[in-house]
């Protein structure tokens, strides 16, 4: 039997899902469309195909720790899920290129599915009978592609063109004339009538084996740096050789990081940034495509909603606290602030609580300025939300005012925060529903439903949901500083 | 010498300003254009010409306290300012006939100058020298009007033609031929091309009993109603005789209302609601007009910002926290939230923290159609602002939850809150900055910067700040109902 592994591509930042998306929040863990976030669609939408210890998440190290969090969610499955942590992001051909290299190191002739973690693809049947030609293909030494009919003149995909005679061996391929660049709207409109032309879709199957042959050939200076991570990370007989798959190479504690895996982060941060598709797939002659029959979308951009979501009678895509009068094709992405609309049309509005994107859909992906804007100005709204999911729960800052911060505090029943202490600020915390046990120092109290209580400055504390349902408090912060950096952890459940 | 009176019309609403109007926060009090609220500018713009005794403010009664408060800021101006509560809004004649009978009671021959409340006139100076060119015209028992020289065809008024040899007696004012509704475009077109139509300001200079007997001619039944008013206020030698002027009709104490106040009340509900423009500047014969000098918007809409606000190379108006990308004549309103725009033309998006409106400007003026909505749906985002101005000083709702609320509540120097109770919630209290001195039953106590206090349910308790700087708490309310309506108030500095 072949052995078949999913490799997620998770690393991506979704700069253009903002303000939905935040570096902290990437467009992957978004619930966007359908009834989960994209990853943890995705995941579900291959386990019937892959178990799930042959699922692995390549990301990068910043995003590991939260996408661990975030996928805890599935349960059992979540256990069995391996990750490989790039140290920085190169884009997709070294991610793949790091995962081959594992792999190779596991199971040579294994085949990888490359999963997009970000992409919609609402027909999970379809689509599993589709990546069954593929794995044929691949299993022909081809690397295989889905290409995505064209509905319209886009201008925001890549192209693949099939061959003339393009029916292949095996059944359901279609051989590869080549690929092309996103084109203008002049050449979109020739692909588009034309027929052959298909959309990239970024789903690859291919063996191990022969993506890296593939690598040796079309991007050998990429080759040559992963051969030398291979030989850092696989040397038999060393106390840091990975026993387990899922030991990332970089996410050694700190104090037992390595020479060899800081020179394993160190190669890797020198690669150049490239994508499979520039770097393999437009110049490989070993390609087939399968013709999808699923329905997809790469939800490039906040304007790309419209080939996924159902809209209503006058093209308008309307979620969350919404009031409109006569807008026509506009989508408004509200949460629980009131968005009122009047007569848009072909606009996209997004409202998070702590900023808001209006733009025409045609404009939608200038969206990148603005987090430039932000990233250059170093403010805060292109990295957090309000509310910031943690392991034991979450908290949301509702206010942060001259020497104080006001937060609601979530608890997960019988979680708890790490023992913890704060050199420059104390804090008030007011129960507003549930019940908490409070470590104080040497003390370990009870504090109820509108009760309170009051950690001191340089004060080690603990705050801890016993109960079987959720805990709120309230917590008011005071001090010359409030950050969240003003933390020294003691001991912590979730290792942080 | 003359007896001029200011008569400020400040009753109206203000929806067509949603969402930084509120019921409570109507057009009036806002600061749109300018360093002062619209009101506020208006009371200042007119004491060059006339003392604040005689400065008059019509408003509905709902209104009343808060206008009270909000002109305190003005120091000791507001102090002579008077007021005359309808006890509800009946358009402009209503309320200048209001005022007449009360003039006309005072001094007949009184000349009275009625002024809308949210008009933007930067040019305090050339507004007060057309101004005395209107009072000769009143003199001369003319209803007196200031016409506006249009800059462009606009829909969005009522319009003046000027006679033929229009130059009349006395000097600087003109004879009108006839008022027109608000034209279709054509029209309005027509008008601008011939140049002897000119907007009607809304602004109007008259003798008291020149208007009490056009209201005779003209609004027979509005009349009459005045007179069996008028009859019921000023009886000789009965107790509830108006001793002062400020002694609003309606706003007795609800224990001593008298059968003859609440038969005004009555008699003023049951009148038609009418505009002084159309009941009698339409109809009348006496009619004067004075070009204004004076720069003018009567503020109708978001999109009028356009003639007050200097706009930016590109014609966009940017005030607050806003990331613009390209946008071309377009006004963005925004707080303390970001608003990120692309590529917007002639657009408006207005940001409050509960509620953002977005709309080309040509359809701005269906924001009605919203506010209407939010009615008829029971909401309160077009009743109030997260933040609630006080006498005292103000709180702000930070987050409104199951069985809890949470408030910023900030105290000026000296001030203190009402002794009070609540049967259904208690309150936990964290001082964030200044000092509080705390009541709660019998104690009286000193809460300091980062300490707290509880004030338990059905407890008697006040805030008080004595020191001469602003105090700031955080109050986490508690229990099954937390509405504002759940208190009892003691003892109050502001006769609430």
């Amino acid at each position: 039997m072949t052995n078949i592994f999913a490799i997620i591509l998770a690393g991506g930042s979704g700069v253009r899902f903002w303000p939905l998306s935040r570096e902290t929040s990437p467009k992957q863990m978004l619930q966007i469309v359908g009834e989960d976030t994209l990853l943890r669609q995705t995941i579900k939408r291959i386990t019937g195909f892959v178990p799930p210890e042959k699922i692995w998440i390549v990301t990068t190290e910043d995003k590991a720790q939260s996408i661990r969090f975030h996928i805890e969610k599935l349960g059992a499955l979540a256990k069995g899920i391996q990750f490989i942590n790039e140290p920085v992001g190169r884009n997709t051909a070294p991610a793949v290129g790091l995962a081959a290299i594992h792999l190779h190191h596991l199971s040579p002739e294994s085949i990888m599915v490359v999963l997009p973690s970000d992409h919609a693809i609402p027909e999970t049947e379809k689509f599993l009978k589709d990546l069954k030609f593929a794995i044929r293909g691949a299993k022909e030494d081809f690397l295989v592609t889905f290409g995505i009919k064209p509905t319209r003149p886009e201008t925001g995909y890549g192209y693949i063109k099939v061959a003339k005679s393009s029916k292949a061996k095996p059944e359901g391929t279609f051989k590869v004339d080549r690929f092309f660049e996103k084109p203008d709207l002049k050449t979109a409109r020739r692909y588009f009538s034309d027929g052959g032309y298909f959309w990239n879709s970024g789903i690859f199957v291919f063996k191990t084996s022969k993506i890296l042959s593939e690598l040796q050939t079309h991007l050998p200076s990429l080759y040559k740096t992963l051969k030398e991570i291979e030989s850092l990370l696989f040397v038999p007989d060393k106390p840091d050789q990975p026993d387990k798959l899922n030991k990332p190479i970089t996410q050694l504690p700190n104090n037992s990081i390595t020479k060899r895996s800081a020179l394993c982060a160190m190669h890797y941060a020198k690669l150049e940034p490239i994508s499979i598709d520039y770097g393999i797939m437009e110049q490989s002659h070993h390609i087939l495509m399968v013709p999808a029959k699923f329905k997809w979308s790469d939800l490039g951009s906040w304007a790309a909603l419209d080939e996924i979501i159902e809209k209503d009678k006058t093209g308008n895509i309307l979620k969350g606290n919404t009031i409109d009068i006569g807008s026509q094709n506009s989508t408004i992405f509200a949460g629980e602030r009131l968005i009122a609309t009047i007569g848009l049309k072909n606009m996209v509005v997004v409202d998070t609580p702590d900023a808001t994107l209006v733009s025409p859909k045609e404009k939608v992906q200038e969206v990148r300025k603005v987090v430039e804007t932000l990233r250059q100005n170093d403010r805060e709204e292109h990295l957090i939300h309000k509310t910031v999911e943690r392991p034991w729960g979450s908290y949301t800052v509702l206010e942060k005012g001259e020497r104080y911060k006001i937060k609601r505090v979530s608890l997960k029943p019988k979680a708890r925060l790490s023992l913890q202490l704060h050199r420059r600020r104390s804090e008030h915390w007011v129960v507003v529903s549930g019940e908490a046990r409070v470590t104080r120092e040497n003390d370990t109290y009870f504090v109820h439903t509108n009760e309170s209580t009051f950690i001191p400055v340089n004060t080690r504390h603990r705050l801890e949901n016993p109960e079987d349902v959720p805990l709120q408090i309230i917590e008011v912060q005071n001090g010359e500083y409030v950050e969240e950096d003003d933390i020294e952890r003691f001991s912590d459940d979730y290792g942080r």
